[in-house]
């Protein structure tokens, strides 16, 4: 069956392609994916499948193919929504919606799965199992698609679930993969410090929230110094000090907003623990109120260390084929919704090369001028048809 | 002469409190005063007197009256710019210019000094000296009209200074004074610090400017806790911090926008100094670029002891008549262009109460609501009626 | 009686001079001066007059002078301790104690207090009231002899008292007064931090006590900067950081040690909540132990206005004979425990003039060559003989 | 031979655990190992080996094994030096010499290297190589004794080097490996703050020390939590901020001493550099004079993947026998001296279990009741000798 379905893909790559500069050309933003969601659908109509649409809080897709004989399920996932940047690649098939674009790889995402897809429902009677391809909206805006996914309900018999990002670090042709916590976590705070305005000349009459919030920042600053585990990752980053006013006014509110990332839960839960409690601190030490929303978003993403390892034992066919490398990816302080899946369903998270050729230093995920090597295209779906392969002790 | 010139102001007390009256419902802003400059002149027209327009950087207007003998060159100011205000009042003479007030009493300012210098003008055979009548334009906004009065030169042979200001927190027929140091010297700074933009997740390729800024916020607490004279006055706010952006992005440029007081020069150099010792330190210690404009405003106001003293002699006379108090006042944290004055020709600045009637907590000058007791007028002229007959030995 | 008075001082000046002297070379630390409390309660042996001995809590001395006729009791104060200060005068009558000295003054305000009051022992008669000497022990060691003679109940007549301190800023013959709060008050603590100990390379296993202490230093800067009228005067020192430990030792307890200094009883307590306050949010923000003990010490010295007017009435008629000047004096940030009597009893506290002759810059009291102008003690004692016969109405 | 050999270190358990035993009893400090020494020199007496003394800059051995046949050199080493501890064990051979304790194993380290060592030379004809045991001095005292010894030359010609250390946190049996960074590299500074004293009321005349150090230690946290890279290790401690005074004088000098920990010789450069930037900062910003020293101590530790990885395989021949794991360890925080060895020579430091039976929570290394299970010793000795075997390709 491998040679089969290798040469199937083959055989699609350029379509593949066609699809992914189609999608390219209309992006969609997160939750607003109509029609994306309309396309993806109309792909599958006529097809031996049972397709379920709107799943979870938006326009994601679902697709069941139900091999001919019994066996385990595996999940297949890729994201399809857009970006909120105005697309400055100049491109043919650049995109035709002002201010929208896939910045992120997801359309080649959703164009090698539906493909990928396809042949696997050509092949499903000798398929020893069931699979569920997960066409997920809205991974780039908290609270994202997945969460929601999981908890509808219709992945709760699948057993093993992969997916893949395209990343211009690596070559087409090359796999990353990394065992464990892989890629960040991400939490969320507004913190509000309501002082009590007065003149500047008279600081006495007034509680300035100024320099409240500045000894605020200077504090939290002994949260990643002191607090965390010297081998552990944490980031708390102040990226909005909103305090303008006038200079002869003491400032009487000020809102400061936070992005907190980390590798594990435990290292979410201190954070947060240590960041109420400066707050707690604050209010006590300058006598302002202090009001805090806490929001952590995607949790970090954790590659089952038996799936990782599955996955990368059945990649090393492809080496010296389609594929260069399977390698040890660094971790990442990015953050993924993907993660979500991986808390309830043991699974991998793979990197696929995509750097496109002769450009040295690639614009990276989320750039204007992103763009990725569409050879890509046909490793990723390759990769995951190896995967799947594997999965079923096909051969 | 004191009796007929006494009279004579008990007869015009309605002509003055019409005059503010009319003041009061034209107000004109800083460097903006057509109307009024216009409207004071015409006050002048006929008489004999030699009247200078458009004095210094705006409309000012200094009238001087010749007296029958030669003798000292006495100056009486009066300042005439209204406030950015929209007025609250609902008097019938409220602005009927829109955002527009005179909710610091510099029209009552304006009305008793015309009625004044009108009634010295009748009697200025008797008078063994010449009288400069100084109309001032811009008290409210640096750079101030006073500074160019006194660069113009026009000035340079008074011998001595006087002015008021009317104020609510004394009743009518009070007179506040102050030897040497009165009211606090200003200055403004804006702090530009620029850093290093990036992604919040990675801390170390960026160089966060919220953070350098809290630093130096929590540093010039020390300026004034420790590197002031503790007998002495200062006040250091940072009134403004913009530093708006959004959560995950780390900040590469922050502006602050301080504000200083003093109440010697000797404390202004000294905050000077010390705010670019700590913007130098602030550049060696994060890697910043820190660009820093620091503007002094008016300076503090000095009252010569002498000419102080001797004013306060010359009021006893009225005490039990037109006056109830002459006592000495706080320190005012407040500034005013009367200073530059006062750097270059010994005087005094007095307060003249004006405490509505009635009213147990007035609103203070700028406020919406502002309002004077008109009572007020007539004891500013016969006041500083008092001070000119005692200056030149008149009785 | 003037007359006979100040002759009476003039002709017992030397006495006067070998009674300081004498002093000198027997100092005596605070609330261990027997010699000296012995020495002056034998100079009263035989005279008309009631003396009480260990008054208070130390040595202190009372004498009891009652007039002729009925009248107003009027209260006089010497203090007579020394200070752990190995002198280096050279002088003939130097410390005879080793590593004590009179290096404050307190020998000669003893030698003149003494003679003044054998002069006006033998004047009783036409003095139509009560005189109460008060010498004084223990002013230099907190809590002082004061607060304890006030409470024995013994002055609780005294309508009216005086004290005096020799001063080497002003040249003998010359008097300083000031009205109101004169010099400053002063209050102590010591804050202990309690964290958790560990090792230097595992901070969050630890809770690293200097770290604490250190954010609490640049935290209270903001009670001078920000909570004080910027019209008083504060100081907040930390005078002592207590942590050595070693380098790879994460220390588990700093113990700080502070002063404070104010010149009202509103801003002392003011300081005391605001260091209450901090310390309350440093165990929150830090999960630190804080143990504070805050205790005051000499209040803030507040010269009654009135008596303090009617002084410098009296010492008018000096001027041109013994006195050169008399002028206000700037506040003093020294503490004295005067100042518990005038939280009681009306009076005032002079600063008389000591500057030896020829010496610019001379040593300042508590310098181990400290010294005075011996001409300033029959200065003092005619200046408060001044006083008392003004208080009494004696020509 | 690997059976020969194997067998021969069985019959010799009992005689490591005695030469272990009289080790213990018999502690010496760093650097003054002279019994210590002369034990171990004299254990290779009359064999055929060429013995060194006193190599580097203290009591170092190293014994030379000349093989049958040529080949490669392997370096073999083991520290013999004690710590500064009072023992608390109770054990019958305790340490004998009060105060000084062999609290980290090195006893161990150095009683199953001689018996190996012994073997080897027995059978040293087949040996197709030559090794070097390297009995090192002073491990736990900087600069240790490793550097020196390297740069003696000595072990110019080894090609690779072997080293254990025993420890609690795995039992006998188990021996735990990291390739690339596995210790942390440690720096040592001390930093005196100098700035002018003054009286506690006189901020202004002073510049406090103890302001500015604790300014110093909230500026150095965001070294760690803005500087580093979030998934570098790095950690910064202030273990002794030294400013006791007395509470009303302002400090003039403050000293502080810190340690740094880092994985990689390019954060320890990093924080270096971030260190003396902050303290040029803070001679401008304070105005105080600071003086830096700055030493580094060990470097990080860091295995040869190669040279790991080989280890690990010829080690999976013991699993079953007298292994029960091989695996992979944390990085740990602690510092080794052996990581000099490592600069210049590829090998790898193995973690050899000791946890002592039947005790659940372990003391640690340097602890007083520190202890190990002694068949951990046999252990020790046959996986080195499991490694000899593989690297010579022998059987």
């Amino acid at each position: 069956m491998r040679a089969k379905l290798m040469q199937m893909i083959d055989q699609r790559s350029e379509e593949m392609i066609e699809i992914r500069r189609h999608l390219h050309a209309h992006p969609e933003l997160s939750f607003q994916e109509q029609a994306t969601a309309d396309y993806v659908a109309k792909f599958y109509e006529g097809k031996d499948v049972v397709v379920e649409r709107e799943v979870g809080n938006g326009h994601g897709i679902i697709v069941t193919i139900t091999g001919g004989k019994p066996g385990k399920t595996l999940g297949l996932r890729a994201d399809f929504d857009a970006l909120p940047i105005q697309e400055e690649t100049g491109l043919p098939f650049a995109s035709q919606n002002p201010g929208v674009m896939h910045a992120c790889g997801h359309d080649g995402h959703t164009a090698y799965l539906l493909i990928l897809a396809d042949c696997l429902i050509q092949l499903k009677d000798e398929l020893p199992g069931t699979i569920k391809i997960i066409h997920q909206h809205a991974e780039e805006t908290a609270p994202g698609g997945a969460k929601s996914i999981v908890e509808s309900g219709l992945l709760d018999n699948v057993d093993t679930i992969y997916g893949i990002h395209l990343f211009p670090f690596f070559n087409a042709g090359e796999i990353g993969y990394r065992s464990g916590f892989a890629m960040a976590g991400r939490s969320y705070f507004k913190l509000g410090i309501q002082g009590t305005g007065g003149h500047g000349s008279s600081p006495h009459m007034a509680n300035d929230a100024i320099v409240a919030a500045s000894y605020f920042v200077t504090a939290i600053q002994t949260i990643v110094s002191r607090r965390l585990n010297p081998f552990d990752t944490g980031v708390v980053t102040i990226g909005s000090f909103d305090g303008k006013g006038s200079s002869n006014v003491i400032k009487d509110y000020v809102e400061l907003e936070g992005d907190v990332r980390y590798m594990t839960s435990a290292t979410r839960e201190l954070i947060n623990k240590e960041i109420r409690r400066i707050v707690a601190g604050l209010e006590a030490m300058y006598g302002i109120t202090a009001s805090l929303t806490y929001t952590d978003d995607y949790p970090p993403l954790h590659n089952d260390p038996e799936a990782t390892s599955d996955a990368v034992n059945y990649l090393q066919k492809g080496l010296g084929d389609y594929l260069t490398a399977v390698s040890e990816a660094e971790m990442l302080s990015g953050s993924e919704d993907f993660a979500y899946y991986l808390e309830k369903i043991p699974g991998t998270f793979l990197y696929v090369g995509a750097k496109p050729k002769g450009v040295e230093k690639p614009y990276f995920n989320h750039h204007p001028k992103f763009d990725i090597d569409e050879d890509s295209l046909p490793v990723a779906a390759k990769s995951i048809a190896e995967i799947v392969l594997g999965y079923y002790g096909l051969d």
